[in-house]
C-alpha cells in the first residue's frame, strides 16, 4: 500500500512492513496507476503470498494480544555485543586457525566472495558433531536463509511444466511461497498423525505419473514440523529412504527445528544421515539456532550431475550457479558472525542452545498441561503433544478461519494462526496453530486463558447456527 | 565439479569457487550418476551461467597474471576495523536518533526484520544528498545486493510466454542470468557510441509489438556501463524518458558506477531524478561504494499497481511479496553495516569515497594515457575514454574469443574480459574490456605491455590466416 509517511518506522513484532488498513485507497483514480496486478507474475496475488501478509498485518494491528502465532526464537538470551564478538572470533579462525595473512582476511571478508560460501568447512563440522552426519564440504552452498536454498533447489528441479513437487501437507508457506515463483505446482501428500503415510505417498506418486506429470521431488520436514509439530519415527525415515530408492525419488529435508528435541538424548537421526544413496538434499537453517538476523542458511547437495559436456559435477555446483544470478554471494560479515558463534562451541549447536533448548522443553511442556487443565476429557478440543520443536496443533469443533482469527485478537487478546494458511486449497480447517518459542510460562497462561474463553463462544456460536440441509 | 578435498579453501581473488581442470571426470560411470542437467532448468546449462564460470576459472588458474578483468572495487583502503565501527554507529542511530529502547534495538538488529529492510529512511537521504533524487522511503526495499533487486523486478514483470525484456547492448551477465532464471527473454538494443539510439530503441519495441510480445521494460546502465563505459548524455535521457511515457515502457536503471565520475562537478542527473511520470525503475548498489562483502543492495519502485481488490499500492509492495519468498529479509547486519557507513559521512557516499574516487580517476587517467602510447595512430587499435567509472573497451583487429583469452593468460600473463560475453549471441566480437578498479598504475603499466605484445601477435596471426573464399 502507498503511505505517506516518510519517517523510518521500527521493526514491527514479526518484523514484516505489512498493509496498513486505513490507508488503503489514498490514491484511487484510475490515471494514477501504472500497473495492474493481473500483469504481474502470478504469485504477487497468490493466497499463499497474501496469508503471510495478513498474519503480519493482524500481529501488527493488536500488538497488546499475547501471541502465540509468531514462529522466531526466543530474543530474552540475544545481546548486540554478540555480534562483534562472533565477528572477531571468525576473524581469528581466518588468521590462526587457516593462516590467511591480514589481505587475505580482509579480503575474505570484505570483498565479493566465493558464491558457495566461506563458512562451509564449519557447516560441515556442526554436522559431524550434531548430526553425526559426514558431508563433503564442497556439497555445501550456504544460502541467504534456508528460504533462498529451497529457492535455488525448486528453480534448478523445476525444468518444464511437466515437472510438480509433492509435498508433506500441511506444508510451510515458505516452500509453497517459493514453488509459486518458479512456476512448479505443490502436489499434497496426507502426512497423518505418524508425520507421514507411505500408503498415500506412493499413492500420490503414482497417480502423478500416470497424469503424466512428473514429480521431482518430495518435500519433507521430519522433526517437529513446521506447522505440524509432528516427526516421524525411525522406521518410517528408513522406509521413506527406501521408497524413495525404489520409486528413484528425490526427498528435500528440511531440518529447522531437529536440535530442539525436549529431551537430547532421544534425537532420531536426520534422513540425510541416514541417507546411503544421495536420495536427499538437506536444508540447514541458522535462524533458530544462531541469529535469524544474520540470514544464513545452507543447502547440503552431493548428488552427482551429469553435465551436457559429459563431465559429472555435483548439484550443490548447479545451485551455486543459480545462485550467483540470485544473490551473487551470501553476505560476509553474517557468515563471519554465525561462523564466529560456531566457532564459540566447538561446532556444536546443540551445546550452544542449552538455555534456549531448556526454555523451549518448558514452555512445551507448561503449553500441554494449560491445555489438559483447560480441557479436560472428555472434551471436543483435542491438541497434538510433540516431542519438542516450537509448534504444537489444536482441534477445535469449528472451522478456524480468518475471522475467527480476527475475532480473537480484537476481543479476546490473543494470536495463533489458522491451520487453513497451510494447505494450499479453500476447504475448511478445523484447527489452528499453537507456538511457544516467543513466550514465557505467564504469557503462555493468559494466552490459554483467552483461548479457551473464544473457543466457548465459538463453539457455542457454532452449534446455534443452523446447517443447511444436506 | 566433485571434490575429494574436504579442507576449506580460501576465497580466491574473484571471490568465486570454479571448476578445477584437473579433478573434471573423477566420477565417470553411469551408475555413479543421480540426475543429468537436461533435467534441470534450462538456466543451468546457459551459455551465460556458464560464461561467468569459465571467465573466473582463468582468473584461479593463473593467479600470477595481471588483471585487467576484476570489476570489483579497489580495496587497499578496506578494514577489518570498519566493520565494527559501522555496526556501533548504526546501533547508536537506532538508540539516539529514533529513540528505539535496548530491546527494540536487539530484535531490530538480531531477529527477522521488515520485508522492505530497516535502512530505507538512510537510503533516501541518501538518494537526496547525492543525487539530488527524493523518493518515498516506502517505495524503497532493500535487497541483498543489487542482483536480488534485478531478479524480484524481473520476476514480477515476467507474467506470461509473451513477455519480454529489452536491453541495451552490449549487457551486464548479471542481468541476462536473472532473465534466463524467470524464463524471460532479452531482446538486445544495439547502444551505439552515445549509449542508446533511441531510432534503435524504438524500432526494436515495434517490431517486438508487431511479433506479438509485449516488452515489459528496456534495461538501461546511463553511467558508465558495465561493460562499454559508455554514458548516456542529460538531452538523450530526456528523450529517453519521453519516449518511455509515448510508448508506455518503464525504464529500469541500473546505477552502480554513477559516483565514480573523473569530475564530480560534471555529473549528470540520474533518469531517476528526470522522472515525472514515475517511469523509472531504479535500481542501487553499496558493493562499489560502500563493501561488496555486506550484499546490500536496493530496488525503488514507486510504480502504482492496483491490486485484484481495487486497491492501489506501490510497486515496492508487490516486490516486497516477492522477497519474502526469496530471502526473507536482507540481513539486518549488513544493512547495519551499510547504514553505519551513511551516517558517517551525513547520508554522502561521493564524500565517503573522496580516496576511491582520485584512485579511479587516476586509473582510468593512466590507463588512457598508457594505451595512447602503446598504439599510436595510425592504429587498427581504438578505445573509449570513459568520463568515469571502471571500464574502457579496446577494439583490436581480431575477433576476441575464449581461446583467445587463455592465450592472453598462459603466454602473456594478462587478462580482460572478451566482449563476446556481453552478447547473447555467438557472433564474433573484436573488442575486449578492460577494468582499472582493482589494480595499482603500476599493474596497469605491466598489464598493458603484456596486452600490446599479444595484440602484436594476435593480428599477425589473423592477418596470415587465409580466409575462407566467400
Amino acid at each position: 500500500m502507498r503511505r505517506s509517511g516518510r519517517g523510518p518506522r521500527p521493526a514491527d513484532d514479526h518484523g514484516r512492513l505489512t498493509v496498513d488498513a486505513e490507508l488503503r485507497g489514498d490514491v484511487d483514480e484510475a490515471t494514477d496507476v501504472d500497473l495492474d496486478v493481473a500483469d504481474l507474475h502470478p504469485a504477487v496475488d497468490d493466497p499463499v503470498l497474501h496469508s503471510m501478509n495478513f498474519l503480519n498485518e493482524v500481529a501488527q494491528r493488536y500488538p497488546a494480544a499475547v501471541s502465540l502465532a509468531a514462529g522466531r526464537p526466543y530474543e530474552e538470551f540475544f545481546d548486540v555485543a554478540d555480534l562483534h564478538r562472533h565477528l572477531e572470533t571468525f576473524r581469528a579462525h581466518l588468521a590462526d586457525d587457516l593462516g590467511y595473512d591480514p589481505e587475505q582476511v580482509r579480503r575474505t571478508l570484505l570483498q565479493y566472495g566465493r558464491t558457495k560460501g566461506i563458512i562451509h568447512h564449519l557447516v560441515a563440522r556442526n554436522l559431524a558433531v550434531d548430526e553425526q552426519l559426514t558431508v563433503d564440504p564442497e556439497s555445501i552452498v550456504v544460502t541467504v536463509g534456508c528460504q533462498e536454498a529451497m529457492l535455488l533447489v525448486l528453480r534448478a528441479l523445476r525444468a518444464g511444466p511437466r515437472d510438480v513437487l509433492l509435498a508433506l501437507a500441511p506444508t510451510y508457506v515458505g516452500l509453497t511461497g517459493a514453488a509459486r515463483l518458479v512456476d512448479l505446482p505443490v502436489r499434497p501428500v496426507a502426512g497423518g498423525p505418524a508425520g507421514i503415510d507411505l500408503a498415500v505417498l506412493r499413492a500420490e506418486l503414482r497417480r502423478a505419473r500416470s497424469e503424466g506429470l512428473r514429480p521431482r521431488a518430495c518435500y519433507v520436514m521430519p522433526d517437529f514440523a513446521n506447522p505440524s509439530g509432528t516427526s516421524i519415527d525411525l522406521a518410517d525415515r528408513r522406509r521413506l529412504l527406501d521408497l524413495a530408492a525404489a520409486e528413484d525419488l528425490l526427498l528435500i529435508e528440511d531440518n529447522p527445528y531437529g536440535l530442539f528435541h525436549a529431551d537430547d538424548a532421544r534425537r532420531v537421526p536426520t534422513l540425510k544421515a541416514l541417507d546411503t544413496r544421495r536420495r536427499v538434499v538437506y536444508l540447514g537453517s541458522f535462524a533458530k539456532t544462531v541469529l535469524p538476523g544474520a540470514r544464513v542458511g545452507y543447502v547440503v547437495a552431493d548428488q552427482r550431475v551429469r553435465d551436457s559436456d559429459g563431465t559429472v559435477g555435483l548439484l550443490a555446483d548447479q545451485l551455486a550457479k543459480i545462485k550467483s544470478m540470485v544473490t551473487v554471494n551470501t553476505s560476509a560479515i553474517s557468515q563471519a558472525v554465525v561462523g564466529g558463534a560456531l566457532l564459540a562451541h566447538g561446532g556444536s549447536l546443540v551445546a550452544a542452545n542449552t538455555r534456549q533448548r531448556a526454555v523451549y522443553a518448558r514452555n512445551l511442556r507448561h503449553l500441554v498441561t494449560g491445555l489438559r487443565h483447560r480441557f479436560p476429557a472428555p472434551s471436543p478440543v483435542r491438541w497434538t503433544v510433540p516431542a519438542g520443536g516450537f509448534f504444537a496443533v489444536l482441534r477445535v469443533p469449528f472451522p478456524v478461519d480468518d475471522a475467527v482469527l480476527r475475532r480473537s485478537a480484537e476481543r479476546y487478546g490473543v494470536l495463533f494462526t489458522p491451520m487453513a494458511h497451510f494447505y494450499d486449497d479453500t476447504a475448511p480447517v478445523t484447527a489452528l496453530r499453537l507456538s511457544i518459542s516467543a513466550v514465557t510460562c505467564e504469557q503462555i497462561d493468559v494466552g490459554l486463558d483467552r483461548l479457551a474463553a473464544l473457543i466457548a463462544d465459538e463453539s457455542a456460536r457454532t452449534a446455534s447456527t443452523p446447517t443447511v440441509p444436506a
